[in-house]
């Protein structure tokens, strides 16, 4: 006898592992046919149940399962869409159940960050407040890193990878130029209200390479004096200066530094464009030639210089999250505790959904240095053993051979309807 | 008996390659003992003659000497320096004289592009018009792969094999993202006066990734509105666009698009690249929203994901520069010849120095699809063996393990020159 059927679905902004996620979410599936029935992925996140739109997973090639593993982004689709309260938007969870009725499911794992996660919480609600019996397991995925509870989140190490890897090489280049063109360089990443992606890249800092020589974090108000001040000290000293730059620094007033305008679904505004504003200010200041590199989506997708840390973790929660509903959990995450630094040694536990909903984990103050600029030791021990192991991705024709799935879907049960 | 010494230089932009050249370059000299004496490397390029900054080759540590062949960037340092005509800058000619005299140097190894190899081949005029016998080899290296006669440039290959990997994994991310999300992604790449990086993203497109959907030239002026309106004709199909632009678009007025900024409240001219122009364009007459990516500096140093055709290349061309030395020649420089496509066969072959200084080869016309935003099979003929295979750097601690190096400096046995 078979089980229930379940769904899955990836939710927020994509990483280069939650694939990986996916994967062992699927894996985990197989290895209990007494317990689960057929896979069904929301395609979009919970847009794809609300849809109807359930892509039939049994009718993946080898191929494209197997590419789960090492292709970047969301296979299934994401989305920026958020689950009202029960009271606000009935009509939306009514049709949850609807479809979650014609289509037997009785497992909902899905795949996000702290807004996801929210979502995920709702949708366990459906059990006691509106009689519908689901389990529902979340399954932790941001490049951001601020759920709480768990010691990183899948997706970050592997950015974290990246950022340091690219002002690494990116101040190589412009120490060669120094003397004659470029001294100053700014990579602008990600990290809208903590500095997590920002303190990593100063990883790359070591005895033998300077950069990056300054780090603006969004945890330290931005005074444009002092940061051309300590620019200039930096080239005096070594000739040039290779900076870090969060895209979320704010200045006395609580002002991004540079924004867009643009909100997503979240009412988060758009940032982007500090990079440009700060080369400004180095020009007018300092009269410094200078160049600016913004990393953007380029960050979370590259999948081609992914942390294997990271990959087997993302991997291995998939998996858990899988076990924590054949052992009769619900409404769950599966977390990453770190049991010791040096060797890093990790292990997997589970926390409430109701704990990680909405819950942002700043990083802390003891990993700034204390002029502001850098990062301490204890952010390095910390840092350090999430960018660990290269994962590559096979190649074909010289470049990452990703797969793009060819969704074939579940026969539709029930009329269309139009979400808000 | 040993020979004359050498002076070898890196000059211009830097690429991830180049000191690939350099270690091939020392390979050959260290083949040819009764040739060549000992090998000073200029700091900052035909700077560190002038100055007499003359780094010791010789102490490098063995593991720094290794490190060339993966490290990216100008070990040496580069420089952005051209020497005019000898009419109009005796003194610095004399100045070389001298300086290329106390230190016995009678080959000089220059390693840069098209401004490069007409400041190797100014030096080469010593011999005849100044009485100082030097043999002249320039070393072919621009990631603008606009260097005349020979096939492709070192430095190139690299690049297109970042910008083509970069823009698939971005276009997985905004694909997943679209439906509630980001629906446009702008790559802003190099190339102020060529389509080369461009063009070679375009290998990223194939029968299963449709991204980049829309390629943006310098060769073709840029209209906003026809531009806006194949945006949203690739968005009505796909869903999403990732477009790759070149930094030196034009529009009919032969203006810069990316000048065309607005200015900030103290008047200012904004210094955002055309990436951000074309996003707010993006913005004003469709109303997606975007994302954009500026790759800078990062797609030049990225030997993290280089080709392994392209060191492979950077090495032998350097190698060969001392053969030709060896052999006789004189004021050339050694070139890569294409024998055949598939399978990809090349071999060296040299050319004069006063054929390819100063010269810029522009990309084919017969390389840009007949609409203006794709590239043809003529041009995946050509780019596609140049980004075949990988050549990974040794990682340390999960990044990288670039060598930086030490310099030791040949005593000044001169009076300090002010270059002007």
């Amino acid at each position: 006898m078979t089980g229930r059927n379940v769904f899955y679905a990836q939710s927020g902004g994509v990483t280069s592992v939650i694939n990986a996620s996916a994967a062992g979410v699927l894996d985990g599936i197989s290895a209990h046919p007494e317990t689960f029935g057929q896979v069904f992925a929301g395609k979009n996140g919970i847009l794809g149940a609300l849809r109807e739109e359930l892509i039939d997973v049994s009718q993946l090639s080898p191929r494209e399962r197997a590419g789960l593993m090492h292709t970047p982004a969301g296979a299934f689709g994401s989305c920026r869409f958020k689950l009202k309260d029960l009271d606000e938007q009935r009509a939306q969870y009514a049709r949850l159940i609807e479809v979650f009725k014609a289509h037997d499911i009785g497992y909902f794992f899905y795949n996000g960050g702290g807004d996801s996660q929210d979502t995920a919480n709702k949708v366990s609600q459906l059990s006691e407040k509106l009689d519908y019996p689901i389990t529902c397991i979340g399954v932790p995925k941001t490049i951001d890193n601020d759920l709480p509870i768990t010691d990183c989140c899948p997706g970050f190490g592997s950015v974290a990878k990246y950022v340091a890897t690219s002002i690494r090489e990116a101040a190589l280049d412009v120490e060669s130029m120094a003397d004659s063109s470029t001294k100053v360089f700014i990579l602008e990443v990600m990290g809208r209200h903590a500095g997590w992606i920002a303190g990593a890249s100063g990883l790359a800092q070591t005895s033998t390479h300077p950069a990056p020589q300054m780090i603006l974090f969004p945890e330290r108000v931005f005074d444009r004096a002092t940061t051309m001040q300590t620019i200039q000290k930096i080239v005096n000293r070594d000739g040039f200066c290779a900076l870090v730059v969060s895209e979320g620094i704010r200045d006395d007033t609580g002002q991004f530094v540079a924004e867009s305008g643009t909100q997503d679904a979240f009412g988060h505004r758009q940032l982007g464009g500090v990079a440009s504003r700060l080369a400004a200010m180095v020009k007018e200041d300092l009269g410094y030639k200078y160049h600016y590199a913004i990393a953007d989506y380029l960050q979370r997708a590259a999948r081609h210089i992914a942390s294997k840390t990271d990959v087997e973790q993302a991997y291995q929660l998939g998996l858990h999250a899988v076990e924590l509903a054949a052992g009769g959990h619900n409404a769950v995450m599966p977390i990453i505790r770190r049991l010791s630094d040096t060797p890093y040694e990790w292990t997997l536990d589970h926390v409430p959904l109701s704990e990680v909903a909405n819950v942002e984990k700043p990083m802390p103050e003891a990993f700034i240095s204390e002029d502001g600029y850098g990062i301490t030791e204890a952010a390095r021990t910390y840092f350090a053993p999430l960018i660990e192991g290269e994962a590559f991705p096979p190649f074909h024709n010289g470049l990452p051979d990703y797969v793009r799935l060819q969704y074939r879907f579940a026969e539709k049960k029930l009329p269309p309807f139009a979400v808000e």
